[in-house]
């Protein structure tokens, strides 16, 4: 089959053949309908030799949605031709993070070999995709797989961020999101179909100024200095309860630094390299700062969900496998408008 | 100054005359911009002489809005000439459930003589209205006083419900709202603006089931036998993660009964009369019923807040002082569409 | 092998020779080193023929410790020789329930034919047992597995009880537990635990108000009448922020209804045969009404981890095989101190 | 009447004589019976000319006892003779935060001049001392003044940061403890009282670990490298879900950050000049990291309640007026054992 590798430190990603694998007891095979691009493909693809840990060839792809085509001995709770979207963040499925479906912090995984597809494990990015667990499956029903298999990850990811601020976002708070491309056009619609806060989003570009207001920003702003006094004066002084950080660099920590309120929540979701300061005499008394990961399986359905009603949507550039390449490249340039998505089909 | 009085039982309300009331120490008085009319105001009417506990004469009006036109002495917080919402559900301000905001549920309130203006202490059916204390003030802002004056209980005790049942209620689960009245038409449009829930009215007038939809009902369903197997049929036999049943009679509440899902919620929020038995062999396992009033400070700001992003109104008909006897005629036939909001300068 | 079966509508539990069963594909197989009886294997067998559901002939035994003895195909994460407890409430594993270890509210394991063992699937008052799948199996590590068999349902079923809880009892609040037997002498060791409310306790049995005293109740209080105005009295009027009735019969729940606070919780435990009449004009304001079934994975990991501690023990009797049907008569008599433990190789 | 004043920049806590306050509108005038020590006031007197905005002369003391002496207008709820303990984090009283009972994160406070007793308004460690308002008085009852003054600060400052980790400390999870000074000492009882976790206690004095071991603390360990080790091998590698750092040094936040599991929470409760660095690479995926303040008015009351049921206590040292600047300088020093309070009749 053909599959999209990462296979030599350095090179970036290339289109190969490589045997069709079979599932093992327990493991699920999909033909593969669907499977996102992901910044964090590159920033994986981007490391130096000594901290690269994903083992060579990689088939990339985190973000997967299929149609069950085998299954392993001892199977059930799928058939063959059920649509189904992946679960990513696979954890050993029996410790305590596990047993409330919160995989995505699962202790023991790495010390067990256990890795994402994609992310250790052969990834979505290739016609056939084995599935650990047919606990890591969830139903597509009527949802077209291209729309949504980034609800995987650039769904899923700000979902969860967003659920684990819940507390701070009461109707008529103030949620900032920096940030409005593949996870944060995505994390803004989370905010406006489950909360009653008031979401202000920050874009260095115009254009995703405009996606923002499009998917439902009440307020826009260019994400510079200006952007601090802009939320403390339409805040009357408070400030934001959460702020989602999709950069996560130095420049926009230091807006979610300036910008939380007293008490509230920063989320730090993208890997943008920065750190943020944290206590006193640096954060708000009793603002918490975290970076979170994935989400848990109980998310994922419900974010599933939350598309069934139309709420969330991602907007999507769809490619064919021969143009996966040219798409990671577009990628990289910061060219493509939500998300990236690859039907190896095509 | 006029007010609107039940003065003899039995006898329906009136409009006299009365004294204008001076604020002692600590108290605050506002000239009424509006008051809203309740359903419990005629629970409270036809009450018989042995239950009756609110004194006589009563001033009713439980819904009150006001600009502020007398400070007592000592009194700090707010200004003469401040448009402000009133906070109804007095308590006594120093126990564990005031100190969190929960007026509503204060356990010695009663035994204090505390009781809520309208329902005991003089109500808001009247040109002027003392408030005990400006910690039940909440400044309007630019907020009509005759659109929201009925957010301070056809709001908030809605309002109250929901946000006491979010736990139950991710994105992609189903809520039931039965009945789509004064209050429940409120709760709609707060399930739809704070949770990804689908929001299944249900009611017997179609004109009701026309509001519920206008409001954001995902589906309506008449409020009958056939609507518990609709609703079971509709989420693949799972039930309703929350019903809120705005009637509270023996009819709803086995719809409710029979409709919501094991570890679900069920809030009693009509008084219509009935009970339900609650326990093994009745109710599924882990359902909770419960019987909300009213609600918290903090979520009266709350509500304000969420009407000021234009994300919950009240449909109200409006009426001057001399039609406030009309007003409550057409309220107990049912014939007001949403909430009927006496203007006492009118 | 030998187990406890339940075999004729009416005749009560036998002690018979059947086949060792096998493990199929992803099931377990323990030999058992301990199995507990419970008031509930009681109310299954005291049911009338058109109303039981259970099957025949009946391997009793909910509660269940064991050694892995052997593994099906594609069997994973335990190995031959461990120590574990058996998680009782099996779900589908799939659904949103499951998704978060809720399986004890699974909406599908009925329609799946999904029984708990010893409620429909084989139990544990056999020799061995076969274990669904392994996510049903915690470690027991240096726990007894005598000593501990009983954390499986009158550990977990408290535990979750209480931590359902656990928003209404902060420290300082009042919490009452009727009936000191088998789940309720260890629900309060877990409130001791796990809160800091003060512990009332309430039973009709002066030696197991004893025992209330000495596992760590701050009072005890005979279970009639002047236990509501007791109550009350201590709480200065404001009455118990949780009710757990570990009995469920009318008397009970009416003591239950009467003592609860405004805005506190009742945990109907007990099948005691009682429905608790809930909303308007019957319960406090706020107050909520539920009967819970059993526990989640994570509880059931937590209260092992309890155990571990030393916060939490259960009194048992041990009984041999032999025994069993004489463990049985002591149990429906009321002679049981704690819980009744049968050893499989006895 | 007597008075500990800071007069002078760098000059140290003076005993001076100063003109006894009458009480205004609203205001409480108490006769203390108790007053804390506290390491923040050294941190408060440290501060060069320029950092400092506290005013000159401050009277000083944040925490208090007494019994009430005088009215001002329009007070009701309390009356003369009534012993009371203050709440010390002074809010406006009608903002969001405060309407919960959060005037800790009061965002209006500081802009309207407000500041709590011995931080900006007259402190408790005066013979009389002027309270804003009665919802800033907690009955004290049969609780003893000297004995649980400092619940007011070193009580309430852990019991909020553990009460703000509760969904992180499930029953058999890991809680560190770093520092076992004056409120630390008391963290480890509230830890032991209202969680079922273990905790563990590092400090670097012999004489520190043997109180932290004598309140509760199942395991002590000394504060260096060392400890980060064998707290992840008694977690199996997993870590700490909460780690209260009540130090807040760069040393102890380092152990903070390789001490805390995946998804836990690090509350730092010292003002010891540090900062966590927090994001990707620094702290573990979904470790949140925060610096609380003080606590609620209702975490006030739970912390005096759970005083009452023995559960909690604090180690004092008793001074008279006369000793108060010996009692400071013994502070600084490090040589206090728990807290030292100064009683201003003696």
């Amino acid at each position: 089959m053909r599959a999209v590798q990462y296979r030599t430190i350095g090179s970036g990603p290339e289109v190969v053949d490589v045997p069709t694998p079979e599932p093992g007891p327990g493991e699920v095979r999909l033909r593969v309908t669907a499977a996102g691009l992901c910044h964090s493909d590159w920033f994986v693809m981007d490391l130096p030799e000594e901290q690269y840990a994903y083992g060579l060839p990689l088939t990339l792809g985190h973000e997967g949605a299929g149609v069950v085509d085998a299954l392993g001995d001892g199977v059930s709770g799928v058939a063959v031709g059920d649509a189904v979207a992946v679960y990513g963040p696979w954890g050993c499925g029996l410790c305590h993070a596990c047993a409330r479906g919160a995989e995505n912090y699962c202790p023991r995984a790495a010390g067990l070999g256990i890795a994402p597809p994609g992310l250790g494990a052969p990834g979505a990015l290739a016609e056939y995709l084995i599935v650990d667990d047919v606990r890591h499956l969830v139903p597509l029903g009527d949802l077209d797989p291209v729309a949504s298999v980034s609800l995987t990850d650039a769904g899923l990811t700000p979902y969860h961020a967003i659920v684990s601020s819940l507390d701070a976002l009461p109707a008529g708070s103030t949620a900032v999101v920096i940030g409005a491309g593949g996870l944060g056009h995505v994390g803004i619609q989370v905010l406006r179909a489950i909360t009653g806060a008031r979401v202000v989003a920050l874009d260095i570009s115009d254009e995703k100024l405009d996606l923002a207001r499009e998917v439902g920003a009440h307020e826009v702003l260019r994400s510079d200095e200006s952007a601090v006094e802009a939320i403390r004066s339409m805040t009357g002084g408070v400030g934001a309860q959460a702020v989602f950080d999709f950069v996560g660099a130095p420049p926009t920590l230091e807006i979610s630094r300036r910008t939380v309120a007293l008490d509230g929540v920063v989320q730090i979701v993208g890997i943008g390299g920065g750190v943020l300061p944290t206590g006193f005499f640096s954060t708000p008394f009793g603002a918490s700062v975290r970076a979170p990961y994935w989400g848990t399986r109980t998310e994922f359905m419900e974010v599933l969900d939350l598309a069934r009603t139309g709420a969330v949507h991602v907007e999507v550039e769809r490619y064919g496998m021969d143009q996966a390449v040219e798409a990671y490249r577009r990628l990289h340039a910061g060219e493509v408008r939500g998300r990236a998505v690859v039907v190896p089909g095509e």
